[in-house]
């Protein structure tokens, strides 16, 4: 049955607002309940839970967790040379995107004798995660390592899960040893995130997880996140996402190629279409079927195209103030001039400009990172970067002459909050004859 | 009774982190059972639960809970001008560091034909909290207010608890408008964070809410992020705290007075001081009993220094690598070369050098903000600062041979990964002959 043509401008709201509706997040109580006891279990019996889950949940008895020397010689070699050579394409993009995102030292007086800086440090330990689930990420691994690597963070650890045959995906082994990461572990789920947050005699405990996940994974992040003696996480996260906005000059067959390499994603995908020419949703309705018919994955994506939506809007304004409203985590635009589109553009992960920019490049190697916020988040987290691998220290350094100057305002501010200690602490140092 | 010296070197591991560790957040429970109730009962009642409340907690009955024109000028009328000095130094300062944390954007070619970009954009709407508990707290809004107006978020609301009399406290108002807010609202505690998170008939929705507060609030804030309607939040929080690393050439005076001013926060402050030199800490100690009998809040100051530690250890070397596994959200380095130590340390928030930089100015006026990770978040937190205000987006803009040249990456990436919808959606361009 194709997918249903709707008129933006006949919509009243509560049907705006549904047709716009992301699915909601199901098993939430379930999911919640089961990743608390996984937590404790790990936190209880260490390396035992751990592999007491791999063989509940993996269907494999591991002898050890972490991917040794040999199994990443194998890996490498058995690696065709073309893959190789895509993966360290795509890693030297992403490095040159973001090295570039290095943070600049601040260093300013705010007034003479009152030295203010701002200062990066490397989080000490971080743990990335490298779903597998219907298909292997290597360039998760890819996306995850390489900022970690500029950031300079001292201790890089990945968990992945393990085949059934006890290897981990040779392409994730590959991209990750090739982009920096020494140690790989073969854990998968909600128990990986606890090994990390928590650590084992095996796993080292980091200070902050990073990476994508299903809905286990993301339940797990969020539980150790605010948990004191947990880990802090890169972003909350929900299903992958694609809005294409696109006007008569746009061809069908390649809108309708990058919502289904969304689609493909996994069933619960969202793609979604805003034109302003009515004839171009019926050729992309009917470009869908032709294409969807030879993908490997289309029960996958047909059933993500159930929830899809193609909505003809009056103007490009109204589709971008949609798509703001929306947020979504990729953003499409193939109009004629795209790029004056941009500066209206509030709410999006990633923004893919013009016709020659299918979002599959962003998934893997034009340099931008395809951890991205997903299911609304955009409106208020950015995707993943460097500085999700540092914190910011600030420092101040006053001579006697810059506490002095600012005493006055020390002074009066600590009386108006009743805090006379604050006022003493300045008071005391300039009463002090040396 | 004195607190007690402590040699670092004479104490077992367990005795270490027993030591160094923080008090447990108390009533952890039943604090979150209370707060989802309110959560949920301003989520059904909007207008009305934030009256009921405001009854119940704050003892007061509002007419309406935005502070009117007519409040903000009777505020400012009855600031004395020095009041008013301070306010306008400690916005100037504050805004001269935070200016020079605008971020630039990005725009680099990662290939000939793939450009790749990072452009910031503000949150739409942001929610501050201002706390009043035991003392008001202008410098908070001036903390809070002055990023979000650099940061340039379009809708920008603070809520302050109102004080007993109905109003809200007019330095509070004061710093608030001064620093760029037009809407205030005199609502507080969790139900201030609810109304924030969710909107009410008079409190605009926000999508991020920034800001100090008790446990209730903490809490708030934590429920209101793990929940997709609610709202990002910008630090998980705990007791204010600082830790002072000195050697023999600092004055204990000082010392004492800077442990003095944190302490004054509140009885759950954590003050910590590590030197090299036994006489000094006993030259504290004592300066400790002086000093605290002259203070206002002795009482609260008295119960706060209950929990104190006071630590000879064998070298600087030693305390900063302490200082790093405590990671203070304060940390005051008094010692004769304070900058030499600054290169080794890794966590902390803010970082004061040398003996005329009491903490106290870091909390009013230097410029640096005195919103700061607390409770060893230090570890993976940076404190406020603009980009709390901003999200960064990604944009990616290929040419027709740009894409050609990325698309064999494309192909055999996608092939690993088992997603040939994303490699159609390359070649479907590159086939299609204009």
């Amino acid at each position: 049955m194709p997918i249903e043509i709707r008129q933006w401008s006949s919509l009243a709201d509560a049907a705006r607002t549904t047709l716009l509706a992301r699915p909601a997040l199901a098993g939430g109580q379930r999911i919640r309940s089961d990743v608390r006891a996984i937590l404790a279990e790990v936190r209880r019996n260490g390396d035992g839970a751990l592999r007491e889950f791999g063989r509940k949940f993996d269907k494999v008895e591991l002898r050890g967790f972490e991917v040794s020397r040999a199994e990443k010689q194998a890996a490498q070699t058995c690696m065709p040379d073309v893959a190789v050579a895509a993966i360290d394409t795509a890693i030297a993009n992403v490095t040159r995107f973001h090295e570039a995102q290095r943070p600049l030292p601040i260093d300013i007086d705010t007034m003479p004798g009152v030295r203010c800086e701002r200062v990066s440090r490397p989080i000490d330990s971080v743990g990335l995660y490298v779903p597998a689930g219907t298909a292997p990420l290597p360039s998760a691994a890819i996306m995850l390592a390489v900022p970690a690597r500029i950031a300079g963070c001292p201790t890089r650890v990945l968990c992945t899960p393990p085949r059934p045959d006890g290897f981990a995906d040779p392409a994730v082994v590959v991209a990750a040893t090739r982009a920096g990461i020494e140690r790989i572990f073969k854990i998968g789920g909600a128990h990986a995130i606890a090994a990390m947050a928590y650590g084992t005699k095996t796993v080292p405990k980091v200070s902050k997880i990073c990476g994508p996940g299903n809905a286990w994974v993301t339940c797990a992040k969020s539980l150790v996140a605010s948990d004191p003696a947990g880990a802090a996480i890169d972003m909350p996260a929900g299903p992958s996402e694609v809005m294409v906005i696109a006007d008569a000059s746009a061809k069908a067959a390649f809108v309708a190629a990058d919502l289904l390499s969304q689609a493909e994603h996994g069933a619960d995908s969202q793609v979604l279409l805003l034109t302003t020419c009515e004839s171009l949703a019926k050729a992309v309705q009917s470009e869908l079927d032709v294409q969807l018919a030879s993908l490997a994955r289309r029960d996958i994506t047909a059933r993500a195209l159930e929830h899809a939506r193609l909505v003809v809007v009056d103007s490009l304004e109204t589709a971008v103030a949609i798509s703001n409203d929306y947020a979504p985590e990729h953003l499409v635009l193939q109009c004629r001039n795209a790029r004056d589109l941009l500066p209206h553009v509030r709410n999006a992960g990633s923004v893919f400009l013009g016709e020659w920019t299918p979002e599959a490049v962003g998934d893997y190697c034009s340099g931008t990172n395809h951890v991205l916020p997903t299911y609304g988040y955009a409106r208020n987290y950015g995707g993943l970067g460097v500085d999700h691998f540092l914190r910011h220290m600030t420092v101040q350094e006053l001579s006697r002459e810059g506490l002095a100057r600012l005493a006055p305002t020390v002074v009066t501010l600590a009386g108006l909050e009743g805090l006379d200690a604050h006022a003493a602490a300045v008071r005391v140092r300039l009463e002090h004859t040396p």
